[in-house]
């Protein structure tokens, strides 16, 4: 049986790698490390990188908590305890050019031990999803067919599932549209789902070490290509959309704002610069209402 | 008695005024109409004032809706029916000059129709704010001394019990600061609290009416002085500030996105461009130490 200490110790080589993976694609910018403690138990090291190349402003946390969880949250996860822990790497980056896409990647683990008479709570979550400023129908492909052929390996099941449930997950419900063309989203995976513990753990390592090849991938197909200065200012309107979800609808961002997370690396994920514009309207026929017009649900992009 | 319908037309009218001064105030930019009508029944007129001389991003809406409220906001306007009515002015400015303090004013009227066996529901709300990037002591002693002699001439209560209250609603709990320097927030003002129904409306157009002398004054102090790049970019943080409060915690924000309100009429009080740095630390000694030393709770600004 896996413990806990084993999961929390393989993140944290997984956030070694990405960093590592990421400062060699950037090539100048390197990751500042904060080491934090949490008042109830636990800590984390908050890594960002900022001002590169091409990365203008990325986190990659790993943490692992424990303590007594708030009765607000014991509500939230459906759990009927308070003694918790939790474990996993938190993964967004905003690059500085238009046409490389946003990324965010997480992997997690919750566990309460067994109390009297009760039996212990487990689970794992995760997902990698994409929000590109522009999309490129090619990179879109490329990037589910990643996410299915990690998928396929594990469960013929998880690719289908895990992707409608990131389209529903990733959705500014007011303004209508998906927040970007999604990926694979899952949250309290267990081994009654058909796979042993071991596979679910395997599992969320291989998509922990599944993001930085395909962003890699993404970065090196369009960090070259050249931009106007109106595609830079769309990439900020998108990226107003990116707080707007962070802020309003995501469940992590809510969990660490409601348990006194720290603020820093809670909203790190949020952009280095945004604009809202009032009442824009896209071009007729151009790529900016081409973009609008594909976000949305049940996209089969591959 | 005045009925909403007098209301409404007066609020209208409270509108038309700030409208003008505002473009006379800036002397370039004009306000752009977009009259909208809500499918539940009545509608507004947002108003939205950009790339003047001074106002970067401004709305002035109106707004005046009825039908019947979702369970959801019932609940927490705790009234016991669905009929209602609602209408207000809403204002939110965003100056393009760091010196220049972003505003918020709102005039608001809530009414329910008798039902079998129950008495009407109606009662006043609103307030006005103000969110300097740089706390100017002058200018802060300048906008409450006004708020105060305009709370004092209907109640000596108002202006310190209205002053608390926006203190403790326009707080950025995670940041733990407040938005701004506050000014006053008062809701659910009723007759039984020691003013007569006609009173309160004079105070809800006196309110509304204190906005563009106090707002023009306060521009024209700051308009021509000279800024550095340096301060404009401390004026992008503090505006994603903003941003955080109005998605986060804002009760006005919640009852439009929860409803199926207009969402750029909502969200015109998003900032222009805003920016989120990782982990920013002021300068010993400056003026972006000192202002965020004063945004907290309890100052006394007069």
């Amino acid at each position: 049986m896996i413990t806990k200490e084993q999961i929390a110790a393989d993140y944290q080589q997984i956030q070694d790698e990405i960093c590592l993976t990421l400062e060699a694609v950037d090539g100048k910018a390197k990751f500042e490390e904060e080491k934090w403690e949490r008042e109830g138990g636990g800590g984390g090291r908050t890594r960002v990188i900022q001002n590169g190349n091409i990365f203008e402003k990325g986190g990659v946390n790993f943490s692992a908590v424990h303590g007594t969880l708030p009765a607000v949250m014991q509500k939230a996860l459906k759990v009927d305890r308070d003694d918790f822990f939790a474990t996993g790497v938190s993964i967004v980056i905003h690059p500085n050019h238009p046409l490389v896409p946003i990324i965010h990647m997480n992997i997690r683990y919750f566990e309460m031990p067994a109390g009297s008479g009760q039996e212990p709570v487990r689970w794992f979550g995760g997902g990698i999803d994409l929000t590109p400023h522009y999309i490129i129908d090619d990179d879109a492909r490329y990037f589910h067919g990643q996410l299915k052929a990690v998928c396929d390996k594990f469960n013929d099941d998880f690719y289908p599932r895990f992707k409608q449930w990131a389209d529903d997950y990733f959705f500014i419900k007011h303004r209508n549209e998906t927040r970007g063309i999604g990926g694979i989203f899952y949250d309290k995976l267990v081994a009654t789902d058909g796979i042993t513990w071991d596979n679910i753990f395997d599992f969320s390592k291989t998509v922990g070490r599944t993001f930085a090849p395909a962003y890699t991938e993404l970065v090196n197909r369009n960090r070259d290509k050249t931009f106007t200065d109106e595609q830079q200012q769309w990439q900020y309107q998108r990226r107003s959309r990116y707080a707007e979800f962070n802020l309003v609808y995501d469940a992590g961002t809510k969990f660490g704002l409601e348990t006194n997370g720290r603020i820093e690396s809670i909203l790190m994920s949020l952009p280095p610069t945004a604009k809202w514009l009032y009442n824009y309207q896209p071009k007729a026929g151009g790529e900016e209402e081409r973009t609008l017009s594909l976000l949305k649900k049940g996209v089969d992009w591959i």
